[in-house]
């Protein structure tokens, strides 16, 4: 990939994100009869669809992982695109803004370019490998918290257990926060916005962008036992590397991590 | 008040929300030599004088309860503004765009105005009483979930127990959120974005104009018994009325309501 390449994805999922506002606003300003579902389903699917096809153009031949229309299998070569038209459904389901594209070129398993874009919040986040991450125009030097008691920590979902990381954390640090869209929040950590993201069950697509997003703005992703682990993994710690010792020690207080 | 002083405030409360825009860009993408609480200080300090200069202009011999400089104390007269300049400084002063301004005018102990304005996510939410809410231009019709199952219920903060509240939740509705603001937590349930926020040791000018802003979209504002309450109860449930007797039921739950 070429910096002509990088500027064309970053084009490319731009539109994408104007279109979601248009294509938004059209699905839940009429009085459509479809239930909130349904257009959500709609929208995703377009977007992906706008996507992929635009990259298809630009880059032809493209092989591609994605959370709609059924290309959730790694493809059987080196080099793919992942995608997640609309990181954060459910928000974007009620109207909340925060919700993003997150899109990610992959090379052997890993990314080399990352992009997620909340339209709604203009925050338009891009990275690729070596060469540092960007929040719109700016390149990020996240200004993290040194200490765990300073730290600003935020939540993946886990149905029936979150309040067990409330519980081990709520005390120890200075804020929770759960704002429902993994690509975003890891973003969030890559600006300084938080100081770790607490991924549970993501999927690829979900942290793609963000892994190279992070680790280019200066942040680790790790496992429970501080190793560094790639994109597959589906429990991770996105985190500022002053407190990842922190937060694993108090995370292992947790049952599913003993 | 007249509907030109509802135009007039809302006014001042934009241009309000353009200073902040540009004070914290300057504050914080600067090299200061402050401490990042400072920095905030700063901001939330400048913000409110400058909305007390400007309504004091507009509106002579007016009077203010106010988070910031010492104007805690409920005026001793029956018509006031209640300001808080920044709603989520904690998000604030890490760069998240999660925070707003909120301002009321409040006659009688009843706000009879409200707005609150996210300007980083071009949010401006605004009523008059019996006059209906706003977000932007359009009236809010908030198309709220009918069944606690499909409910998204956010929460406010209370340091080593609000694991207490996932525990009692998270199982029963759709999905939980923490954003940090109860301003904006409030106005996102009034346009329908949530069902619920759940306000915990609330102060006066967190809830004053999203009390109005909620009310007026058909929302309701209840203690843990299902009773109305006023913007000086510090406990209380803001949500839609199709879900209060399964919030109140499952809240009871917890400890500190039994």
């Amino acid at each position: 990939m070429t910096k002509n390449d990088f500027i064309e994805i970053k084009r490319i999922v731009y539109d994408a994100g104007e279109k979601l506002k248009v294509w938004s606003t059209e699905n839940f300003h009429v009085n459509s009869k479809k239930s909130r579902t349904d257009l959500v389903t709609d929208v995703d699917y377009q977007i992906q669809e706008y996507l992929i096809e635009e990259i298809n153009k630009s880059f032809p031949n493209s092989l591609f992982l994605a959370e709609e229309s059924g290309l959730t299998q790694t493809p059987d070569k080196n080099e793919y695109w992942v995608i997640d038209p609309i990181d954060g459904t459910v928000n974007f389901s009620r109207g909340l803004p925060e919700h993003c594209i997150s899109v990610a070129y992959v090379e052997n398993k890993e990314p080399t370019i990352g992009i997620i874009y909340s339209p709604f919040m203009n925050l338009f986040y891009s990275a690729t490998k070596n060469n540092g991450a960007y929040l719109n125009d700016e390149r990020l030097k996240p200004n993290w918290a040194k200490n765990f008691e300073d730290a600003m920590i935020s939540l993946g979902n886990e149905r029936g257990n979150t309040y067990k990381y409330f519980k081990a954390l709520e005390e120890k640090v200075m804020r929770i926060r759960l704002f429902g869209t993994a690509a975003l929040q890891i973003a969030y950590v890559a600006s300084g916005f938080l100081d770790a993201f607490i991924s549970i069950r993501s999927h690829p697509w979900d942290v793609a962008a963000g892994h190279l997003i992070l680790e280019e703005a200066g942040g680790e992703i790790v496992d429970i036992n501080g190793k560094n682990v790639n994109i597959f993994q589906a429990d991770a710690l996105y985190c500022n590397p002053y407190i990842i010792q922190d937060l694993i020690n108090n995370l292992k207080n947790i049952q599913k991590f003993q």
